[in-house]
């Protein structure tokens, strides 16, 4: 696993342009606590499948006809977590860059760029989130195949989610006039803030609006070009950090001093929003940024009762529950409906799952009663 | 500690009769599940105060007027445990008997009868489960009191416990015609069995019938002699195992094959319900068998939300729930309302108060998928 090794021979891509996967695994949220924290991010969980989500992530592409080996982008805190999942999946990477801070998306993106067109400025990057789920994976490369030749153009794709419900968490992406460039493919009209209910209503129904999943597509090259257009200090300081980045066993270190000069920023607000090259390929692909426990129990296989279950649990006259075991003690439910319950060595978790908006708050109040380290 | 060290003076009671408080301490239940099982039954757990359900039993008569140290008898698995919350509590005991196996109350009973009787036959035996709840100590001193005459009379009396509500889990006691022999006391005329619910109601508005809560009252040697003339069996096995019975210790071991030739039988079917001199004592004094998450709630002191929370736990937007923890992970609970959530090293319990009668049901379940040892 080193930067040189690992290629695979691009052969019957549509185009014979490389494409390298670049996933972003830097976050590390609360709002699956108990199980996902700080010291272990929901990436890192097999929360869906008995593949962490970033091994699902990597094994999407890897080995598709095209696609290079990944990109992986990380904490510096996360790097070793990411390496043993890569060897307990048998997956090798192009390279682990560990940023020495979180910057949002738009520096994290950059120094990926910075890498890949220094290899070759013309090669695509496919930029994934490392914690989203995609059921159907035919669909999504069915959409990268559809996006490549906007991308070729010089255009900035992103995927579009069809959305299914009024979701009020997520921003949407309203698509504007078609483009000869693909099927499917659109000129984005605007990108909107997470929208109240009646908007995101309105959103559903209108048929032009979907949902921003944080996955794009577009040239290394252009992406350096736009970032020096519309925010040029995120390019100078990932161009900068990337050009005297430490190599520390399998990880590549941007320096710290230059890339944390760059604004803190996501790739949204620094490029897509500002960009005239922005495209919007839509597509169906059962996603879901699993943000929630009760996205979780949405995406997970569930009994006829509608419960989903994983780990020593029993739920006795239960039904749409999600109970969840990992490390914690083994659960027993009796007459639970519709609701949460997440045990782990960290602690024990019990809600609607309506509520499962509002983790932040109990985690918050669990740690100002000292009941969290 | 043993059998002839600890006695206290007799003083000021109102008769200079000797009482020993007979604790029972053999019970193994799955109702308290996980906090309570076959290792650490409820009775040696600290549910409703800093102190465990034995120790406050002890307690109620300790170094009172005219009370001998108590006999406890458990069983050989809970003799240590018996032995380590005496010295944590500072408590010695006239005896600790062990039975070799559980044959229900009334064998339990005749060996420690035996055990007085064949120091003072004449002395008065305070039978009390150690896992009970008794908010007013003074009024069931009071009761005690008050039953003491017909005791010395040769009554065997009970306490009836005054209901508050139309409980459907307990034997009810009909009292009968007034006795000249103590305020309050009446003779019994009728057990009966736990109620469907229209009756349980009807018994609560008659105001003559009350809980059998397993307190009694009554001579070691007039004990023997009502368990001679209506169960011989249980008497002769007694007395044969503990002619016999062996020192270990501390503790003393009734004659294992002497003991088991005993009819298993409980003492209200071997005598109470048999006897023409029953007797009831009505009572009220805050009493609860806490023989479930819901009674333990009613019993332990809520915040102004209804929330009983012992341990390392949060409730966010929770209102009537009981939470509890105690040696498993932290509990945070969001929106949850008349619940119980239970931590425990051997696992977590969540369930809506009004399912607290069925855990024995999910603790099977539990074991039959191989989730508990």
């Amino acid at each position: 696993m080193g930067s040189d090794q690992g290629f695979t021979t691009i052969s019957s891509s549509p185009s014979s342009t490389t494409i390298y996967p670049v996933i972003l695994s830097g976050g590390a949220g609360t709002r699956l606590w108990p199980a996902s924290h700080a010291a272990c991010p929901k990436q890192f969980m097999p929360l869906v499948s008995d593949r962490s989500m970033l091994q699902e992530t990597i094994a999407r592409t890897y080995d598709a006809p095209g696609f290079k080996r990944p990109l992986i982008v990380s904490s510096a805190a996360h790097g070793a977590l990411v390496q043993q999942q890569l060897v307990a999946a048998g997956h090798g990477a192009s390279a682990i860059l560990l940023e020495p801070e979180g910057r949002n998306t738009a520096p994290a993106i950059a120094i990926a760029a910075a890498w890949i067109a220094a290899r070759d400025p013309s090669a695509m990057m496919l930029v994934m989130p490392s914690d989203h789920v995609i059921a159907d994976v035919a669909a999504f490369r069915t959409a990268i195949a559809s996006a490549m030749p906007a991308a070729q153009a010089g255009r900035l794709v992103t995927f579009g989610i069809q959305p299914h419900y009024p979701e009020t968490g997520y921003g949407y992406i309203a698509k504007g006039e078609p483009l000869e460039l693909g099927v499917g493919l659109h000129a984005v009209a605007e990108f909107v803030e997470k929208p109240p209910l009646a908007q995101a209503q309105a959103y559903l129904a209108d048929g032009r609006h979907y949902w921003n999943g944080g996955i794009f597509l577009f040239g290394a090259g252009v992406l350096l070009d736009e970032l020096a257009r519309h925010v040029p200090g995120v390019r100078d300081a990932a161009v900068a950090a990337m050009a005297d980045a430490a190599v520390d066993g399998d990880f590549l270190l941007p320096e710290r001093e230059a890339f944390c000069a760059s604004p803190n920023v996501s790739i949204d607000v620094a490029v897509m929003e500002k960009t005239d090259r922005a495209a919007v390929i839509p597509v169906d692909m059962g996603w879901s940024d699993v943000g929630s426990w009760n996205a979780l129990w949405a995406v997970r296989g569930q009994d006829g009762d509608g419960n989903a279950i994983k780990g020593d649990a029993v739920s006795v006259d239960g039904a749409g529950n999600l109970i969840y075991v990992d490390g914690g003690p083994p659960v027993a439910t009796l007459g639970l409906r519709d609701s949460v319950v997440v045990s782990t060595a960290q602690g024990v978790l019990v809600m609607p799952r309506t509520r499962s908006q509002d983790v932040r708050a109990v985690v918050d109040s669990m740690k100002a009663r000292g009941f969290l380290s």
